[in-house]
């Protein structure tokens, strides 16, 4: 029986798996992610002790992902600067040769999603993360997007609505992008304070479905998803994600003319059903998937 | 010697042609979009009378691109109501079982960009062509975008530029969505008038720019494409293009880090190679595959 690693590199925590072929947990640990030099030894040692024969790994970016590339695996230009240009996959491998691969931690969510989870079945599908930050994970005709770099997600650009008192949102790059009209920085921003004690009730939260819905109608019209799979920190509120469906709806204004959005868009605009663990799973499944390409 | 017979479908013209399997055109037809009954007999005299082997069309749309679906080849809600929900793949061929394959007109267009032209050799690539309307085709993991139905690329929505004089834009659907801001009626709307007598410098191609760059960046952080290729009749005012590439990259303000963003922009955004038979050839090409599956 063969074993494989998987790894969910978070920039808050580093959460670590073995399974068995089958797909069966065996293992888990999770640490926090400080240093390279303080996480990684760890990290090095859990695969080692447990002798996998692959590993799969979904991290936080930019990374490159281009598999001729020298710097194939390594973090590139995050600003978590401990980890910059860090080359993670290589150093994870300690010398190693065994099958291996890495995607974004969205990416990997993705997978996971689409070979076990909300969006089994399809071949076009999205997962965005809504939490401190917004990712999004893309799969086109059966796998990840890359292409140039990778998706960046959370940052495209929108519309900001007359009534928001931050139209500018809060992103130290890009005026008025996702992240910084969505994220919960946002939310907290409008309010001046921890949206957690709010109600449900509260307007902020109806703002935040219309941003979100923003986002989802620009992911219908270029990728055109059979899915549409929300997680994340600001998506546990569970209000938020039927405000999602109605208010992209009403913003394609019956543009898109699929039964999925004109009738069904509560099966279109999904919970993720591996959450918390979609993007382990997910990095379990990349490195499957390198195992068996060997 | 094998026969291919290409249709690239748009709303004022239709543009027939039979290759043989070089790529070689053996005879070009361009007859006037009227209705299907005054329309359709020509097309399928053409095909027949050349006897092609197979059949790739590229059409407005919307259309129905479920290869599962009884409706399969459909265009299927379109505006043009003499073309609603018509069989056009079904009856171009008439009875004949050849192989056939249909997508949308833009989706050719990436197609034959992407294999012949300005995007060679990319696995990860958009068209988008700027004309009384905006139009995208997507191309992600070497195949066209379908999923839910397929890209429509022209009603992503985008931030109003605070000095512009029509940010709701001209869509009769969307509060300013990308055809609704930068399509030529835009342009018309914005100076009163026809565009084409406008000096270069006129401001209103500034702002035109501006919301390219716009639906560049959301194109490059969702679909992270190889290339971008922007066609259609506004983008031969030729100083057009030059304005989106910076724009996008200050607009990015450095937050993707490709040397063909950074670096390399004017080989980043580009025009279409196949101008203007993109759409023509990759309907071709998509016959061609068709013959290739038997």
């Amino acid at each position: 029986m063969k074993k494989i690693g998987a790894l969910e590199a978070g920039g808050t925590k580093m959460v670590l798996a073995v399974y068995d072929e089958q797909g069966n947990e065996l293992e888990r640990l999770t640490v926090p992610t400080l240093t390279p030099e303080e996480t990684m030894p760890g990290m090095i040692d859990f695969f080692r002790r447990h002798e996998v024969d692959a590993l799969g790994v979904g991290s936080f970016g930019p990374l490159d992902l281009d598999e001729n590339s020298p710097t194939y695996g390594n973090i590139t230009s995050t600003p978590k600067l401990a980890w910059k240009d860090y080359p993670l996959l290589k150093n994870l491998l300690d010398g190693r040769d065994i099958p291996a691969g890495i995607d974004t931690d969205v990416n990997a969510a993705i997978i996971a999603e689409a070979e076990l989870g909300a969006a089994q079945g399809c071949e076009n599908a999205v997962y965005v993360t809504v939490g401190t930050g917004i990712g999004g994970g893309v799969y086109v005709n059966g796998k990840t997007a890359h292409g140039l770099l990778h998706p960046e997600v959370g940052h495209m650009l929108l519309r900001p609505r007359a009534d928001d008192p931050i139209p500018h949102g809060v992103c130290p790059y890009h005026d008025g992008c996702l992240e910084g009209l969505a994220a919960g920085p946002a939310i907290g921003a409008r309010i001046g304070g921890d949206a957690k004690n709010l109600p449900d009730d509260h307007p902020v939260f109806e703002l935040e479905a219309h941003y979100l819905a923003q986002m989802c109608v620009n992911l219908i019209v270029t990728v055109s998803p059979q899915k549409i799979v929300l997680g994340g920190g600001v998506m546990q509120r569970e209000n938020i994600l039927p405000m999602v469906r109605k208010e992209t709806a009403r913003l394609l204004n019956g543009y898109v003319q699929s039964p999925m959005i004109t009738e069904n868009i509560d099966e279109y605009i999904v919970a993720p059903r591996l959450f918390p663990v979609s993007g382990l799973v997910g990095s379990y499944l990349i490195g499957k998937r390198a195992l068996e390409k060997t």
